[in-house]
């Protein structure tokens, strides 16, 4: 347990076999375990070792125990721009909850159409930390950033064809963003979004 | 003149003598020419030859004859997200005029701060082409073109720092931008931004 | 439906059944909505609600209801460079087609035979505006928008290998066109480009 | 004032003169103002209008009123890995300065001497907020996220020579830091990461 | 033989067929070949000629004479961050262990954990070259390498995903590394970096 | 002496003392040898030596002897697109002189004036080689390969702004031409380029 | 026939069926065809209306008709570093072949081993024109070029992995390299190379 | 005093001001301490303080105490491809030679001159460790690797213009060097090249 934060087993350069060795290992153990960019056969793996864990497939998330602890310190709200961004803005989301903060998840809130932000802004407004995933033109976190007063985590994703070069042009224009209070992750990582987005709305003197 | 539109001299890779010698060939020219990218001493060097030419030292642009046609066709709105982003703004703005197109200029524009973008939407509306010129993330075309029907033409600017990359960030957010109608031209280059303003505000039949 | 033109759903991104579900929401709406990027799946899907939908998929589009509308404005003409690019055209000329612009298509005008660029002045002309779509070195945009006074919306493509690196190589050369009067849009962007050039040649007042 | 928190007019694409006038239509202002990137001209100017404005000419910024306000909310750590890195730092701790919270600033922490960062580690968890500042290869924030609780915000600077590619090489290892709880600004953009870490540090419902 | 070194067949852009040829080729040749980067496919090509070749699908290595010679010189140490850099490591390990180098390997001493690292320092202080074998951020090695006086092989690999750029962040960190001593192999390059490690741990007037 | 051709000293690292050095090695050596990218001070320090030294600063090249040998072989051609393209048409022209090919060198033939490239096929078809330089788009040379059985050296320059990326786009440009027949320099390589031509017209059986 | 050459068809955005019909086209066409970048299904395609052509599925070329013309002008030599360059290679020398050049083949002549470099100095120098095909660090063509007195010509190949850059690395090499006499054309590009080559080697008032 | 090598003081980003101070600090320090990339005026400062320092200005190094100490271990051999790259190279062989070994230095060994690298054969074989410095196209380390049995380092400078992309070429080509035994370090870095080739080539037990 890093900080007192869970522990998060990153899946993807792994086989079905070493998630399972790890999950074995973790019977005994009592914090929150995440297992992320996991896969149908990594989800089978820690499930045919702790079979009552939770399995998000959208999210690719696998978390045991199974239930998120109970809410503390402020709100977190993560927004997607579209409904591709909906597996990173989940990872985010279902990552701020085990990692013990209340959340609410917005999809498909894009800039083309400004109606759509403006009408979330009380909610925004509530949040300590919002995080924003959005890929392509990724203008979206800029514009939220200049609509409240709690940081921005801004999360690129690689959506999108051409030049937007696998989530590139996204991760630029978030550094960029105009308005200060943008926080960037690196594209795709929703699980980094929702894990600072956590820490910022943590609770004083409280992981 | 290529195809009825006014010539112009690209003056960055010439010395102010080879630009004096394209003047005095100009004298007995009737149509409008624009010597763009002009320093001083390219201004002076039409001057001594056409010496009532109109030069705009913040444009870096000298236009012979001095008076813009009288406007045909439909309006020209030229918007600028910052007030660094004039130079390339006005070198859009007075190339519509110069070809012709009634233009307005509105700068100071940004994305942080919505209710700026908003409370030109009457404004907007009206154009038959609006120019949209920023750098940094580049996001204010997307903004824009979701809350007009006309064409944007998006001008990326190196303005900006670090992952601005002189513009390529800006640049890409604009080939990237979610709304439809966005038609982008080379970083800076208030000049094209100006003339394919003119092109898709012009009457019909008619240059 | 944004501003008076079709709405558009981007399949990429999207599970069948996420497509399905955006096309019973539509069963009562009235306007023209264009499914672009769109797999067999997805068009199946669409078709499994909207049984008389049009569906081309070389272009992969889907549109609904399945006839254009009568056509409004001035004329499109799209011409593509070469065999390869004909996806990509065709999904210009139909979105142009979807948004009420009379359009023509052509192929295979390559700048290394420049008797075929030329064989077509006439027709191009006669546009408003002039789709180009060309992959590899992208340099027939810069070659058409000389010939013509129209503004030309220039589409690179990912046609081509090596030092392409997947229309780049072609976006760089449109955005360095040496003549005025080019509006560039993302790489194999088709949809984007039509809906460009339907927005530049629609009649006075009208989307 | 945005949301509550100070003003901040960005000097360099400014000449003095427009600087000059933004400082005069701020003397009835009351919140404070920060004027970033100012070179001496920018200050001068600035203090030609507001005499007793403060200014720091490593951290190239002009603050009025010249105090930084009583300060709230919790502590700020600024680390800087080289003397190098300073004037990046120096900015990011007087912005969280003058936004109101307590900061300490620590320099020369690099990670090839991985003692002199261990030797920190009190104050650093101590901190609500880290912003660590590393040019070069950037590895310093990953490995202060992996020794304390709370949330790093992570400055690349443009310090370094060849590979570093003017702060690129920093930003990404930051970007991919294996810690997570690492939020990311731009290449040398100590405000930023000043404002950032003061939001995060902020006393609850207070901005 | 090269300069008293083992030959290296490269298999990635070979067929079987070729393969086998190759080791047909060898079946009279005293000294040691390693087949790097071999598909299973290319083992059993390799194995129907030299039945006893020894075979690492890990590593994806095929050595013949099975057996490494006896070690001289003195001992290689190669560490990895995580277990998904492991084949890379392993492809380094035995590549020393063949060319004559007493080896060890160590794996997940990742840097977001200094603990880890530093509860190795013992046995990294006994090595005469250490491999360091890193992916995302690449930061390992720079730490490493400030903790020895032997020199660093530092092989970025292509794990990670996002602004990893398949090796690209991790390659621009080892380069950029501040410590002295990092002699940077180019992404998944297990052998190379094996190889020079073993040269320099050469004993004297030996290869 | 390298295979038959001129020596040539590449001055752009060196101090015009190292130049100076290298010309009195000169005085009794036969054959021609070229300084490139010579400065004035360059140019001077060779003549305080050979004061009969070739010298054209628009190329930046110095020669010695100064007379061009008689021309052998076939005819080279230089085209350059712009007049800003000059300074490396004129290298490359002056370069394939001193190698002993009759050299022609036409200007301001750019591709978005198609007829100024097809008024000159006539002497284009004359040619054995012909240099074909252009910076923004770098359309040209594959426009011209497509008019002539001879093949075809591409130059690009850094002619252009932004999205030009200091000669990368025309580069690219030229190494996806869609006609054959175009070998490709370095941007602004008019040394390279005529020593490249001067090869292919070369007499048979003569350097 | 564009002027004088064969016609060259890319069949690889092509589907069997569209290049079925241009094989159909040929039938009654004299000259050379070449059909290039065909896999089994093109090549099957085309046997289908053309029985008697020929087919390398290493070259992935079709020919028709199938014997190369009696060659005329003078000899090419192509070389490739490595054995996995041999398919570009070979599509360079039956290029060749098919315009009419007698043409040599020589595999294997890597840079890391001087000596099989230099075993082939006599075959190069009989050359008019040598190609040169290698991928990784694509140093061979400058070795080449430093050799002989004849043009190389460079193709980089994509072979390598990492750094390699999919031939990235290469074509940066070819472009610098030492030795002037090196025309690079694109990345895997052996079918430009032949044409290229074969123009140089082309007698006198001959394609 | 890191791990039993000389300190090094990076000069560049500080001003002389804050060296001086390093080198008071120093005077009563025993070991070698190094200033490099040193301007005339860092290196008065250092002498004001520490009078008889040794200063070159080629290599803008600094050393102090003067004099090198007693070689220990074996031979080291610098070898830059040209005089451009001398700076780089000094840099390498003085920082070698403060390190305590016996070194050689060998200048204009391009590849494009083969002979020129292999007359010096005999001299490279004597090295336990050699350091190439080349730019353009940085092929030389990978031909001198391939001829000895000793690590090479390899420095790429950032010696050439265009497509050289300040030594990324020459970067990209060290890493992809088809002989393994390749050790490389960042663009210009004479100091790190130098420093890591007095660590392979140190006596057994001793830094
Ligand atoms: N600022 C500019 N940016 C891009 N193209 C320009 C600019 N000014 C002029 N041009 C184009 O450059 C060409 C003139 O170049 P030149 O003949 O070198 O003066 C014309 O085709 C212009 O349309
Ligand atoms: N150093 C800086 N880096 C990035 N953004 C800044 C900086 N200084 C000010 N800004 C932002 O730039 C905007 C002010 O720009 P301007 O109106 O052009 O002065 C504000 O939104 C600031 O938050
Ligand atoms: N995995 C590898 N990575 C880089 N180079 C290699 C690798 N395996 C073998 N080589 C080198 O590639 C050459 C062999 O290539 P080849 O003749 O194509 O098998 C030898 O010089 C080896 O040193
Ligand atoms: N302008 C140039 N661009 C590229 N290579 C050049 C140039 N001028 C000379 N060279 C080459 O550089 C080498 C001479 O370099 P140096 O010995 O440093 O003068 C020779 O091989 C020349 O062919
Ligand atoms: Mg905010
Ligand atoms: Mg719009
Ligand atoms: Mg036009
Ligand atoms: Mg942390
Ligand atoms: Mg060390
Ligand atoms: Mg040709
Ligand atoms: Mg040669
Ligand atoms: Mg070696």
């Amino acid at each position: 347990k890093r900080r007192g934060y869970p522990e998060a087993v990153y899946c993807a350069g792994k086989t079905p076999e070493q998630v399972k060795g790890i999950a074995q290992a973790l019977r005994d153990h009592t914090g929150v375990t995440l297992f992320t960019r996991a896969d149908q056969e990594h989800a089978d793996a820690v499930r045919a070792v702790l079979p009552d864990a939770f399995h998000d497939p959208i999210a690719k998330l696998v978390a045991w125990p199974p239930d998120p602890p109970a809410p503390t310190g402020e709100r977190v709200v993560v927004v997607a721009a579209g409904t591709s961004d909906l597996p990173v803005a989940r990872e985010a989301a279902l990552t701020a909850e085990y990692l013990g903060r209340a959340t609410d998840l917005v999809v498909d809130v894009g800039v083309a159409g400004l109606h759509r932000v403006l009408a979330h802004v009380e909610l925004l407004r509530r949040a300590r930390a919002v995080v924003v995933v959005a890929g392509m033109d990724g203008a979206l976190p800029g514009v939220v950033a200049g609509l409240i007063a709690a940081p921005v985590v801004a999360v690129p994703t690689s959506v999108g064809y051409g030049a937007a070069f696998e989530g590139l042009a996204a991760l630029l224009t978030m550094l960029n963003a105009c308005a200060p209070g943008v926080a960037v992750v690196n594209i795709d990582n929703g699980y980094g979004a929702g894990h600072l987005a956590a820490q910022i709305a943590a609770a004083p003197g409280q992981p």
